[in-house]
């Protein structure tokens, strides 16, 4: 356990605000992202697509190449006028690290600098283990995931650690004590930064779903589109042309807790009629449990922490033609649908993605119902439509979408560290 | 009518988008705000507060003092070191004119680069009249407001024409035919540039209320906020640190058909238990209408542009303590205030502006209703509070942000029009 000894991190780092956002170490950021994107492109075409001088887009590249996140990879065909340098990224010169979390399940992902999945291993989730003893069994599935992956500690730019909200992603702690008390106000991000002695960011997993979908999902760049992202409970994330929604406290699209029927059911959130109360895993299983005969035929378990698995069960039931098991997937359906209506008429979205553990069950039983519902109810129906898909990362999307955002933070402010050497401290947004 | 012979208006411009709008223009259109928004600033400020660098804050000032848009205005006190020459904008040196079209009433203003308003007049709305009659009689009011204020045609950016949805912005048009047939589809845009001979962008009322409300009402820079607009119906806009939300057609945040009861009765928009239905002003003045005697106290008319005004009469008889008039806005304030948690838990707001014709006659019996209800149940609340405030600029919010989106967009582009002449189209994403 000397892990446990070492000093806290102390190199943290400015994140610039989206919409104020030109720094130059945010210019750094963007050329990346443009490279990354097209694979290969000249500085001719970086002034393009970026909008920046040509001067600017010399230095940020010449700087780039020094720091060996990107290499010269050959020359344009000749037309006529004089070839062109092509850069691509240098993927393997930097990785990233992804850790979601929920009570009963966990998934740890390496990722390279261009975003692709290197390696993944799950565990058994966090249970009624105390916060500090589940995050020393993460410290030591990310060790032995670098260990295997032979990926030098040194080249590794940090953790994305993403579980359910409301978060303090500032000072790293979750707002709520869930899955038990101990977790309201843990330290969260220091306590794991000194065990795995990197940098560590906190972020909500549904909105690490949808962008995770943004990179591994082939979801086009200028799209806006959402994750509905169901484990235990129902999350949200809405990512704008492959920027994040992140409301004033990155709390927002808790689609979870809007009221599909304000006279509804009380909801412990506060609010009556939650989307979470009538279609989420815990109310299904609940819905079947009322059906003695259909709870011992699908084998459903007891513990807080099987409500994936006994979902599970039940959606499968439902996709042999069960019909008890169908009755209650499709009522939770419908209701997915009704909500994802709303997250359409007010995000005004092309596309929403079904993702994390419980859709990947039960995606299928799913999708046409609430493509059923999208398709009669939205508002800018006429417009352009709203197709929903299922996730195409399964189950990993959520940690893909956390190394994914430690890339997209932690690439850009290098830059700012070296120019000006100030006090330097996590603001995400 | 010689105005309607003019040619259409050629010179369109490329609006930059949010997330990649790192061309120079939006630079400029970033420096120009900053110094708007600083009131006077110098250039070493500007530097700290934009991350550009020292080299590209002196350009663009220098372009900017070049254009008449900023002027020298003094120096700083010296406190030891050399003291530096404050910036401030040249406010009068452009202006713009925001116009919000209602089937009962417009309201048509003039604002300064500033974002001052200048002059302000309102007339009929289109009522029953074909949409050339009426954009005949917009273009009439804007011609003797620019005269009466003494502005030069040469110094106005632009018309920011601001109406219900769902638009087509690009096409300039609206997308289903309210309040008559023939609007839908209407070529909106063309024929106002036509009769004015100004450039003329399409946007959506309730989005121009939010934006308003920021340059007029006082709200923090760095908020994210909502605006609920309503006059005859209900309509939403969002503004994450003073960008509008837009979604991916400009048609979002419609929060009138969010369902609040998805066995709710059925709205003409394809959804069922809509916002609208259950508490905006033709569902109060139909409930009103069902109690013949109240109808005839409060002097409700027939008509459907007298929507507003019949609103009004039940609100004030309210106010007054009438108490079968009391009972129905009561119920109108609980269903915004359910709809306006909603929009709290999925845009993650600190703060919801109530705006529009019928809250400015209204809002003061919403407003605790509303906030109560925030308190109560939004997610969120323990992150941090949802505060509800009446709109500062009474009915004029949607008309001023109208003209403040023309200068957003229109300081911008200009340098673009100048540094490559190519062919220039609106794409307002």
């Amino acid at each position: 356990m000397d892990r446990l000894c070492v000093k806290p991190i102390e190199h943290r780092m400015i994140m610039p605000t989206t919409s104020t956002g030109l720094s130059r170490p945010r210019t750094r950021g963007i050329v990346l992202d443009l490279i990354r994107s097209a694979r290969r492109i000249s500085r001719v075409e970086l002034v393009t697509a970026s909008g920046l001088t040509g001067g600017t887009i010399s230095n940020v590249v010449r700087e780039l190449i020094e720091d060996g996140l990107v290499i010269e990879a050959g020359r344009t065909e000749s037309t006529g006028g004089k070839p062109r340098t092509l850069l691509e990224l240098n993927a393997s010169a930097r990785y990233t690290v992804g850790v979601q979390l929920d009570r009963g399940s966990a998934v740890i992902v390496v990722v390279d600098l261009a975003g692709h999945l290197i390696a993944r291993t799950s565990m058994g989730g966090s249970g009624t283990r105390s916060p500090h003893d589940t995050l020393v069994m993460v410290a030591d599935h990310i060790e032995s995931l670098l260990m295997t992956t032979g990926i030098d500690r040194a080249d590794v730019l940090g953790v994305g650690f993403v579980t359910h909200g409301p978060q303090d992603s500032e000072r790293g702690t979750l707002l709520i004590g869930q899955p038990t008390e101990q977790w309201q106000n843990y330290p969260i991000v220091e306590d794991l930064e000194t065990l795995v002695e990197l940098p560590v960011m906190l972020d909500n997993d549904a909105t690490a779903a949808a962008l995770g979908e943004f990179w591994i999902g082939g979801v086009h760049p200028s799209s806006t589109y959402a994750a509905i992202y169901m484990a235990s409970g129902i999350g949200g994330g809405v990512v704008v042309q492959g920027e994040p929604y992140r409301g004033s406290s990155g709390n927002g699209v808790e689609i979870g807790h809007i009221s599909l029927d304000v006279d509804g059911p009380p909801c412990s959130c506060g609010n009556r009629g939650c989307l979470e109360n009538f279609a989420g895993p815990t109310a299904v299983i609940a819905r079947a449990r009322m059906q003695p005969t259909l709870a011992d035929r699908l084998g459903l378990t007891n513990g807080p922490t099987e409500t994936v698995v006994n979902f599970a069960r039940i959606a499968r039931a439902a996709s042999r033609g069960d019909s008890d098991a169908r009755d209650i997937i499709d009522a939770s359906a419908r209701y997915i649908g009704k909500a994802a209506v709303s997250l359409a008429n007010l995000f005004d979205l092309e596309l929403i993605v079904l993702a994390g553990p419980s859709f990947t069950s039960a995606g299928a039983n799913y999708l046409a119902r609430v493509q059923d519902e999208l398709d009669r109810s939205v508002f800018v129906r006429h417009v352009h439509p709203t197709r929903v898909v299922l996730s195409a990362s399964g189950a990993d999307a959520a940690a893909v979408g956390g190394a994914v955002r430690v890339l997209q933070s932690e690439l850009t402010p290098l830059d700012l560290r070296k120019s000006d050497g100030r006090a330097l401290t996590y603001t995400y947004q």
